[in-house]
C-alpha cells in the first residue's frame, strides 16, 4: 500500500461503513457504476440511473436512505489511513491479496476486507480448511478440532475459523501449535476482540496469520453479523469440516454455505447420544457431507478450488422466532445494546436503516415482546 | 412335519452333516439332481453325469473323497428324527417355513436348517434387520445395539444376530426385553450353545425367538464357520445395521455380504478416536452404507423384502398391516400355512394358542381379509 489511499480503495473503506455486507442494492450499484461512483450517491443522496435494477427502484431509495444514515460514523480517508499505524491494512477485489475465489460469491462478494496480521490471505488460503463448530464443545470435539488442526496444518493448510469459544478456538490453537497458519474471520472489527476472553488468542492469530473481517475496525458483534460472516469462511477454504455442532447450531450455517458455493463438506462423527454430534451427522446423513475420520482425509478431499465435485442439497431450518422476523426487524433487534436503552437515530445508525424504518420495526418489535420503551428510547425486553 | 422324513428331507439332513456350507462342487450335484441323488452319490461313491461341472471333474473327485470321509458320522433317519424331541426342526427349500429370501445366496443357500424356537423363521424374517458388530463392544456400542434392537423390535422388526458375546448379545437381550422376536444365526448346533456363557440367552431366545443354524445338532463351532454364516445372517434380513466393529471385524464381513445382495446396509457412528467405530466409518465412508443415529431411521430404511431399493436413503415403508395385530392374532396369522389350508385345532397347536383364543382370532382376521374359509378349515387370503 501507498502512505495514500487510492479512491478506489477508500471508497470501499467507506462503504463497510454505511453498509451491511451482501447488501443486493449496494451490490447492484457497484456493478453498474463501482465504488467511487456508489459512494459518491451515497454521500450526494443522488442515484445515478441504473439500467438494470432488479430490486427496484423504491428498494434502491430506501436503501439510500438506509446508508446515508450512517453517513455521520464515516472518518475522513487521514483517520481510514491511520489504521495502518495499529497493523491494519485494507485489500479490495483486484488487490494482490484479495483471495480470488470470494469471486464464487457473486453479488454478495465483500466489499472490501479489513485485515490484521503477518500472513498473506490470498497465499495462505490457496489450501486451507474451515474447521467449525458448536462453541459449547465437548472435551470430544475440542480434542479432534485441535488435533485435526494440527495435523493438516503440518501439512500445509491454513486453518480458517470463526474466532469462536469452543470448536473455533481448539482448532485456531492447533494449526498455531503446530507452527501453522490460520485464519480467523471475524463479524466484528478486526481490533475489536470478541469473545474479549480470546484477545491474547487474536495476538497470537495476528503474530502467525492473519484475522480478517468485513466490518471497519471498531465494530462490535452482532448476531446477525456471525451469520453474514459465514459465508466468507466457506467461500475462502477449498472445503468445510464440521467437527461438532447441534442441530441447529451456526456451523451448520457455514456447511450450507459451503454446500452452495460447490466446496467440499465434511464431518466428524461422535456418539449418536452426543447432542453435539447430531448436526454432524445430519450433514453426513442428509447433505451428502464426507464422513472424515483423520486430518489425512481431509487433506486429501481437498482440490484446489474449481475442481470440487457437487455436495447434494436438503435444507437447514433454524427453528428460532427471531428467524421468523423480517430482515429490517432482525437488523433492528441485532442493533439494540444488551444492557440500557438508546434512542431511535442511534439505532438506525448502528442497524443501518433508515430512522424511519428503524421507528417502525421497533413497533413491531415492541408488539412481539422482543423490545420496550425506555426513559432514553427502546432497550431489549427481558425474557 | 409328518412323524417320518420324506427322502428329500432326510438328504438334505444328511448333507448338513457331510459337507461343509456353501461348497460349490455340492452346489453342482444339488442343481443338477437334486439332494436324493446328491447323497445316493455321495453313499455309494459313484458320480453322475454332471453336464456343467464348472469346478472341473478331478474336483468333483476330490470333494466326494472329502464327504465320503463323514459317512461314518451320518446318523440314521430315525435319529435325525429324534432331535424332534429336543424341539429340534429342519426346514429345507421348499418347505412352509422356509425363507424365500435366501434364494438371493444361489449356489450358497444353505441345504437346509435346523431350528430350535417358537417363533416361524419364515414369517418374521418377512421383516428383519440383522444388528451386528464386535465381541470386544464399548459400554457406548453395547448401550446402542440394546437400545436400537428394542426400539425395533418394538416396532414389529425382528432382530437377527449371531449369538456372540458384546454386540450380538446386547441386539438379542434389547428385542427380547421389548417382547420382540429375535433370530440367533449360529455356526454351531442349534442344541450346542457357543459361548457356553449364553446358554441362558439361547434358552430365553428360543422361548420367543428362534435359533438356526447350517450345522446339525451336536456340532461345534470352529473359526471358518463363523464367516461362512455371516453369509445366512446377511441375507436374512432386508438390512444389516453395524453398531461398532474395529476395522478387521467379522461384522464387517456380514456387512459386505449384506453390500453384494443388494440388502440395506447401515452403521452406527461413533468417536473417531474409538478403534470400534472404525468398521462403521469405513462402511459409511467407503462402501455408501447408510449413517444412522436412530432406531426410527433404521426402521424407515427398511422396505419389505422385495422392495428393496438400490440402497439409496430416504423412503419410508415401515407400515405393514400386520403390525397393527394384536399379538395373538399375530401369532395365528403367523401359524397359517403359506399353502393349503388347516383346521383351527392345528393352527391353534401352531400358534401356541387355545383352541377358542385360535378361533376368535381367525374371525378377526378373516374381517381383516388375512385368511378365509375353505374345504378343510382356514387359509391364508392371497392379495
Amino acid at each position: 500500500m501507498n502512505d495514500k489511499l487510492d479512491d478506489e480503495t477508500y471508497a470501499r473503506a467507506a462503504l463497510t461503513y454505511l453498509a451491511e455486507p451482501a447488501d443486493p442494492c449496494l451490490a447492484t450499484l457497484l456493478r453498474a457504476h463501482g465504488a467511487v461512483v456508489a459512494l459518491d450517491a451515497i454521500s450526494t443522496g443522488r442515484l445515478p440511473a441504473i439500467a438494470e435494477a432488479p430490486r427496484g427502484k423504491r428498494a434502491m431509495e430506501s436503501a439510500m436512505v438506509r446508508w446515508r444514515t450512517r453517513l455521520p460514523l464515516l472518518p475522513p480517508p487521514d483517520e481510514v489511513l491511520a489504521f495502518r499505524a495499529a497493523g491494519i491494512r485494507l485489500i479490495r477485489p483486484g488487490d494482490p491479496e484479495w483471495p480470488g475465489q470470494l469471486a464464487d460469491l457473486g453479488d454478495a462478494q465483500p466489499y472490501a476486507l479489513w485485515l490484521r496480521g503477518q500472513a498473506d490471505l490470498r497465499f495462505n488460503c490457496l489450501r486451507a480448511v474451515a474447521i467449525v463448530g458448536s462453541r459449547a464443545a465437548t472435551a470430544y470435539g475440542s480434542y479432534v478440532a485441535a488435533e485435526f488442526a494440527a495435523s493438516v496444518a503440518a501439512r500445509g493448510l491454513a486453518v480458517i475459523s470463526g474466532g469462536a469459544f469452543g470448536i473455533d478456538a481448539a482448532a485456531h490453537r492447533g494449526a498455531l501449535g503446530a507452527d501453522g497458519v490460520t485464519v480467523a474471520v471475524l463479524a466484528c472489527g478486526v481490533d475489536t476482540p470478541y469473545p474479549a476472553a480470546h484477545t491474547e488468542l487474536f495476538d497470537a492469530i495476528a503474530a502467525q496469520g492473519v484475522i480478517a473481517s468485513e466490518w471497519p475496525p471498531g465494530l462490535h458483534v452482532s448476531r446477525l453479523r456471525f451469520l453474514i460472516r459465514n459465508r466468507v469462511i466457506a467461500a475462502l477454504a477449498a472445503g468445510t469440516l464440521v467437527v461438532e455442532a447441534g442441530e441447529r447450531s451456526g456451523a451448520l450455517n457455514t456447511a450450507r454455505h459451503a454446500r452452495d458455493l460447490n466446496r467440499r463438506l465434511m464431518a466428524v462423527p461422535g456418539p449418536v447420544t452426543s447432542d453435539l454430534s447430531a448436526g454432524c451427522h445430519q450433514v453426513i446423513r442428509d447433505w451428502q457431507g464426507l464422513l472424515v475420520t483423520s486430518a489425512a482425509e481431509v487433506a486429501e478431499h481437498l482440490a484446489p478450488i474449481g475442481h470440487l465435485g457437487s455436495g447434494q442439497a436438503g435444507d437447514v431450518q433454524d427453528r428460532n422466532p427471531r428467524d421468523l422476523l423480517d430482515l429490517d426487524s432482525a437488523k433492528v433487534l441485532d442493533a439494540m445494546p444488551r444492557r440500557g436503552g438508546l434512542g431511535t437515530l442511534r439505532v438506525a445508525q448502528r442497524a443501518g436503516l433508515a430512522p424511519a424504518t428503524t421507528g417502525a420495526c421497533l413497533g413491531k418489535l415492541a408488539t412481539a415482546g422482543f423490545v420496550e420503551r425506555c426513559d432514553n428510547g427502546w432497550r431489549l425486553r427481558r425474557a
